[in-house]
């Protein structure tokens, strides 16, 4: 895809999201992708997809509360540090551009779990500078380096972004999670909500990084 | 495998959960079995797996937390109480002995989800009176009857039971859970910790009534 239908992409999740947003009925509006039969992909034509709900989802409550937990105790946002900190050290960095950074999270679920987030403090998706230039290119690059380093691999992507009824806040930062299924999930990840990853994070960037694309 | 067999299983599951409570070091053991590799099974022969964990898992914790909060304002155990109510109505009933009892839950998660429980209220997985056979009636039961309604599927099967801190209570009952594998855990699972289930419990609990084993 060329850039700007990437940008046209992210156009129309914003859009969708500001039009539900003005139905009462709707407190959380998830937008997700699920690329490859075994990411749970139905359709062959490349799709995103879209599910407004009445609630607001138990995963993404309980990142909220403990984004707001972390900020009521530090009085500062617990991505703005996990930012700051992977930029200083470098180690789980994969790739960076001007307004994005993305990241191999230090306590990944699954091998290459990548996660990509604004630099500067945003709590809610939507444009920076009103373009969205510089996450299409941060995502495409990602996608690309994913696709070389893993030999195009199934995968899911979620947006995180606030729910609508506190969408400007001080604790929560929208990013995107981006998980390839190279792994299983099976009775031990069912039964105990823990994952078994055998892949680091430090090794994980590397090989994103030094991906030639 | 002939009944005896299976009680021998269960009764190695017993013998090890015994002995790994002497070790001050775990608080919690997880035991499961992945069947087929689509539900993460690894080894060709059967087997099922036991993890010793230093903390109770988030999954445990969650269910455990929920039972006690029931408990504390109706001085009710949650799970005699669906016992209770499903044996009344019939209709997500599976199977039923003297002293177990399978369902389908009212919320399942994915389609022909599983639950057997024991009918009088146990907090902690052993045998009854002494004998496995009631258990190993109802587990081999069952799983010939998903066998049959939905051609060998995979599956996994976790043992909920209490923790070792707090193993003897009036508030959670131990009961085992069986998930076939059908449908693909995606983006929209990741995201919101919901569930999308095409199958309706009491359908799937009439299929497996209904399987000539």
């Amino acid at each position: 895809m060329p850039q700007r239908a990437v940008e046209d992409v992210l156009w129309a999740y914003y859009f969708r999201l500001m039009d539900l947003k003005k139905d009462f009925r709707f407190k959380y509006v998830l937008i997700f992708k699920n690329e490859g039969e075994v990411a749970g992909s139905s359709l062959e034509h490349s799709h995103s997809q879209l599910i407004a709900l009445p609630i607001i989802p138990k995963t993404v409550k309980e990142e909220m509360d403990t984004a707001k937990q972390y900020y009521d105790s530090k009085e500062r946002c617990i991505f703005c540090d996990i930012i700051n900190q992977e930029i200083e050290t470098g180690k789980r960095v994969i790739y960076e551009n001007d307004k994005y950074v993305a990241v191999a999270p230090f306590a990944p679920r699954e091998p290459f779990e990548t996660w990509i987030l604004p630099k500067l403090h945003e709590s809610n998706f939507g444009p920076s500078d009103k373009s969205f230039s510089g996450l299409a290119d941060i995502m495409q690059r990602v996608l690309k380096q994913l696709d070389k380093v893993l030999d195009t691999p199934p995968y899911n992507f979620i947006l995180h972004t606030s729910a609508f009824k506190d969408e400007i806040n001080d604790y929560y930062h929208w990013h995107i999670e981006i998980m390839p299924k190279l792994t299983r999930t099976a009775g031990f990840e069912w039964g105990s909500g823990f994952y078994v990853n055998p892949t680091p994070p430090e090794e994980a960037a590397k090989f994103m990084r030094e991906a030639k694309i």
